[in-house]
């Protein structure tokens, strides 16, 4: 158990406290498109883990990101990377029947479609963002989608940094642990947005928190934090009665002043419910929860098969940021997460103080 | 919260051993073809709430095991009836398909394969089971697969009988609540065995523990009894931190000496890991977890249309028969839990004590 009888913190509690420069062992999830600077700052200033996700962007943007951060806040906040594969196999035929589908919906939109061939895209690897964070001497990284590779591992941790990886089953998070990771995100089956799940040779792992958190807890041997499901003391509480260190948040967060959410993503939010997500790979390629929409069902409903992330997600690119700009709910990725409802209006750190206070840390 | 700073039974706790007769708020799960009279009568007299599964089976059959568990424990336990309508409409040409797919199993098995027409198939109604419950004096009545007709709940209330419910989303709990029932699981993504969905006009709720039992709790008026991936004083304390004023525990008892399993289904459970399990229909035409195996695997590649649950279940009962006297692993329906690993060998009431003794109930 990491909370005592009397509500005070315990070791593993304070033994993520120790290892991070934060005051209370409660993260704000790195949500890309969602997730800005003044967010993040707002929770390193209340004294939580902000983190900044930064996944799959250019050098430049990372650099602009962070720095934007800290003209809002001198505390430490963790950076978010992506570690996929960035040169995937992926077939031409197959991004040909993709484009084939979503070239009437960007004639119903209104918006201009262009054929592209496997060559026209180019993406970024987490390696090219290496150089800003070492530069801007980033303290607190994590990552997602893979394992970071080796030599990155040591290089970074050479120069002082905490790394957080995420697991969805405890097979990975043991991965994660003889890696050599810091900390590990348990991310329960009930998270909103992409599954963290990066072994490709076994179905996609679906465990609920209940399950997953106390196994993963029992078999690696540094601190573990809980994702997923988490939405007040209540459930909070829960995550370090399960042998949690820390607990992340992000589905609270969507609908605060701070989250670059459109409205009818908010709202779509707030009035959800229990089973309104879904995992859903049509936006992206790769699995993620979101709120049943249009475009996901048609995608269901073609058979479609759906290309390697990198791509669908540049795909579907165009059709979404129109989506968000006019408040189409069909068109966006609506991520959230099964207490999702439970997401407030208002300043992101206020609704993080309402946590905490309930607390006792 | 139900467990007090200082570990003793809180308020909601209190109102469910109040209003159910038992000593603990510890349910041992009715598990068809696995709980025995044994099994239950063990929890029983270990002060907890052992419940006997009679769902589908004949009223002569269902008052035999009420009698046998009567000779092993004078307390009272539940009985689980299964409310599925018995007469859902069935297709012959999708009853042929499934038995074309069967015929060649049962061939390479050895065992006798006879083709069937609807008009060959006779299911047993709860409500041809109610005349020997209101007789044998049963006091707990729980149900799974829908809803008790309300003239039943009318008149097994007015007997003094109390009535426990199962839902898999808040929508499920609220109906259960608005019906009538003494008291509601909550059952997350992480149980073994059959999910207790019943509503179908929708998708099947996959909700994990961490967002589906606080969001009932909050939702109902009555007791909530938590259920799937509990396994230990931790996760029962966590439930109980989640709002529970109970817990359901299944798998943990899947592998003791009064289990039915069979020596090969024991093995798999007490090896199998978080990721080991999956939703599958193969084996009776409903929604239930089990760890995978080749009949399910098959199954699914063969992209059958599966007939409702009552027909399919009768259609792969020989196989399963079978399997379970042979030990063939890939023929039995292999029901477990996200937790399932935690099962142990052993006398039920052993387990079930070692559970209690750390819970400072």
């Amino acid at each position: 158990m990491t909370m005592s009888n009397t509500g005070q913190l315990m070791p593993s509690c304070v033994q993520l406290t120790d290892m991070l420069p934060v005051r209370y062992p409660v993260i704000q999830a790195p949500m890309l498109g969602v997730t800005t600077p003044a967010m993040v700052a707002a929770i390193a200033n209340g004294g939580g883990l902000g983190s900044l996700p930064v996944g799959g962007l250019s050098p430049q943007k990372t650099a602009e990101l962070i720095r934007l951060t800290r003209e809002k806040t001198s505390r430490p906040f963790a950076v978010n990377l992506f570690t996929h594969a960035v040169n995937a196999p992926v077939d031409q035929a197959q991004l040909d029947a993709m484009q084939a589908f979503l070239k009437p919906v960007h004639e119903k939109l209104g918006i201009p479609f262009e054929h592209k061939s496997v060559a026209d895209f180019s993406f970024y690897h987490y390696r090219d963002q290496l150089e800003v964070l070492l530069m801007e001497k980033v303290e607190i990284i994590s990552f997602t989608f893979g394992i970071l590779e080796p030599d990155v591992v040591e290089l970074l941790k050479s120069r002082g940094c905490k790394l957080i990886g995420t697991a969805t089953s405890v097979r990975e998070a043991i991965m994660l642990d003889l890696l050599g990771v810091d900390a590990i995100v348990a991310q329960g089956f009930e998270a909103g947005g992409h599954r963290g799940s990066f072994l490709t040779d076994e179905a996609l792992p679906q465990v609920g928190l209940m399950a997953l958190l106390p196994q993963i807890a029992a078999a690696v041997s540094v601190p573990v934090i809980a994702a997923g499901g988490l939405y007040n003391d209540q459930t909070i509480k829960a995550a370090f009665t399960l042998g949690a260190a820390g607990v992340q948040l992000g589905s609270i967060f969507l609908a605060c002043d701070e989250s670059a959410a459109s409205e009818v993503y908010k709202e779509a939010v707030i009035s959800s419910g229990d089973t309104s997500t879904a995992l859903t790979k049509a936006f992206s390629g790769r699995w993620a929860r979101g709120i049943r929409n249009g475009f996901m069902e048609q995608m269901e409903q073609s058979g479609l098969e759906i290309p390697y992330y990198t791509y669908q997600n540049s795909l579907t690119s165009a059709m979404r940021t129109y989506g968000q700009q006019h408040n189409l709910r069909d068109y966006i990725s609506l991520w959230a997460g099964q207490s999702a409802a439970h997401a407030r209006r208002g300043k992101a750190g206020e609704i993080f103080l309402s946590l905490i206070e309930k607390l006792n840390f």
